[in-house]
């Protein structure tokens, strides 16, 4: 198997998991993507060979993950290049496949600019798909190098926090190299600890409805040699009873302004647990996610996602019989309340790590200071 | 349909859900149940005319729920006495179909002892018989009547607690006329609110792995019109934090002298996030349940249920292919934390109501003399 990271001199993706890759076989460039939807049962990749492909592999959520979209979305653009198709076309209808996916634009956007201005300034077709694809090449670095410098930051954080090493971490959903261009947020902070020999247990929540973590975060674990434990949503009070848990590490969604952390619906039941318990709530979120045009958490409108996630169950490869196009275990006409988030208000959350560094205590100057990159990178 | 409640002279079961029942057709007595695994997808009965096919549906959970099983022990007994089985191995075998359901050994037990009573008393297998059914007709009543009489004192206590009415009650697990032999526990609270014209809404967790509340609670609440709406656990949190319950109902599995609460996982991050969000917390449960042989929460040993629970989604009429007996959706492999219950200190509980009374605050002093029938049934 090529191996792309070699290109660009150095490997910051975890060996185990290429979520997704530009390769040049002598049949022509091609975007490789793991099908995020066979996981954890197949290791299935699909090879786009054209524009049209990745849409479909977008719609099917096969490729996920807010920032890993906007890189593949890039990659799209290139790939129309280099292979010949027309770009402006390619490029609308890579964003338009999942309208609501603001990294896929921008990744899109950014990479259609660098294709304008090669064409411009060279009038070479050839030179343009070069720029497109040098610009995919470079949000897929950042993206990487911005994963390294949190896991870096996280991992100084956690030791400073939890003294006497030994670090058992509890996670909640899906934030590893299956989301990212690198080696993810939260799941990368747990990945530093356990290469440096720190982490003796990631406590893994499902992650209900659609069991990210059971699927996802699972499969993550497995494949770097992480002692890991998989349990119910909420077996996670059991464990910080029992003095099981040493800090909490989620991603988020969105931060707004006052630093309230807008994360996967059962993120806020953890803070609360771990405020109880005297437990640290760490977030691990790039300045990207930071939105400073949300005041506070009140501002953040939480979606609610269809009922049927909830009272019906999907399992690949068996027959669907619900509406919802899963197996109903709920009676028929059953209400489901099912937000998408929950938000984390800043008091119960103990840091903020960036790649530009960490917030903590969480207060709105301190976020806007380190967003800003005004604050040199601190622990503390 | 006959309808046994008739016998007795009045009905304390809900119209809509017989879960066991017994009849007398021409063709000799049977006990009819509801088949408890084909919920919420079919209503199915199960005719039992013999003591093996109750110790097969004991055994495949058609039957289920502590005080329900000791209803169907002792009917079981009766059944194999009427129709002239041998009564004393009838007796082993259902008590053996699960042998750490102590309820079931009880009910056993005591339809047993009354039958050889009678039988040494008067010598005839017949009034013999008829002592054994009397003696489950008896405990199925006392069951009734101890859900009534809760139902009773926990719609008091909430109308004290909430008197602006329009309860929005948050629930977990099930608790209902499926488990019991009258109304239930907690449900049977929140059912006579609805009927009081006072509950607004019924939050039903889905109560991961196995589902109870998505399945039978959602089931129940449909059955009886409550207003009810179905979420994942951890969804919970939101509710909270939106100001959108007023109570936490639930029921208990067991109770220790000092007033902790061992229920099904799940139940102490709601208590957390009840206390954090000055809300109710109100355990629902007959004196049965209080041991006073376990002194504290710490006493009480949590048992761990496989992990396939959790590794495996099982679902009725879907192709199994795990080895847990459902479909994997985590890595082959995973170990999975899984505690059947989770304990819940005194501290976080505002009030336990049972058939005798209500005990708030809750204090090992107040919690033994409800018990003891000491105290005048209260609310405060």
């Amino acid at each position: 198997m090529a191996d792309l990271y070699a290109q660009s001199g150095e490997d910051k993706r975890p060996a185990g998991i290429p979520a997704l890759r530009w390769e040049e076989p002598p049949e022509g460039p091609v975007l490789v993507l793991l099908d995020q939807t066979r996981l954890p049962a197949e290791e299935v990749e699909l090879v786009c060979t054209d524009p049209s492909a990745l849409v479909e592999a977008i719609r099917s959520l096969a490729v996920r993950g807010a920032p890993l979209l906007g890189i593949a979305g890039a990659y799209g653009v290139a790939l129309a290049a280099v292979r010949g198709f027309e770009v402006e076309e390619a490029a609308a209808a890579l964003a338009g496949a999942r309208p609501t996916a603001v990294n896929l634009a921008v990744g899109v956007r950014r990479a259609k600019a660098a294709h304008q201005e090669a064409l411009a300034r060279t009038g070479d077709a050839r030179q343009a798909a070069s720029a497109a694809l040098a610009a995919a090449r470079a949000l897929h670095e950042e993206d990487a190098e911005a994963s390294a410098r949190m896991a870096g930051h996280g991992l100084a954080l956690l030791d400073e926090l939890l003294p006497a090493g030994g670090h058992r971490v509890l996670t909640h959903c899906n934030t590893g190299a299956l989301v990212s261009g690198g080696e993810g947020t939260a799941f990368a902070v747990a990945l530093a600890a356990h290469r440096a020999g720190r982490l003796r247990r990631l406590w893994v929540d499902e992650t209900r409805p659609l069991l990210q973590g059971a699927r996802l975060t699972a499969y993550e674990a497995a494949r770097n040699g992480i002692p890991y434990t998989l349990l119910t949503d909420s077996a996670a009070g059991s464990l910080f009873a029992a003095g099981e848990v040493d800090a909490v590490l989620i991603g988020a969604d969105r931060i707004a302004a006052d630093g309230s952390v807008a994360n996967k619906v059962g993120s806020y039941p953890l803070a609360v647990l771990a405020r109880y318990h005297h437990v640290p709530f760490v977030v691990v979120a790039p300045v990207t996610t930071v939105d400073a045009g949300t005041r506070n958490g009140a501002s953040i409108e939480v979606e609610q996602r269809p009922g049927h996630e909830v009272t019906e169950v999907t399992v690949p490869q068996v027959p669907v019989t619900g509406a919802g196009g899963g197996i109903p275990v709920a009676p028929l006409g059953t209400q489901a309340y099912n937000p998408a988030f929950d938000v984390t208000p800043p008091e119960l959350v103990t840091a903020i790590v960036t790649e530009r560094g960490v917030v903590s205590p969480v207060t709105a100057e301190a976020l806007a200071e380190v967003v800003a990159g005004s604050r040199m990178p601190s622990t503390g």
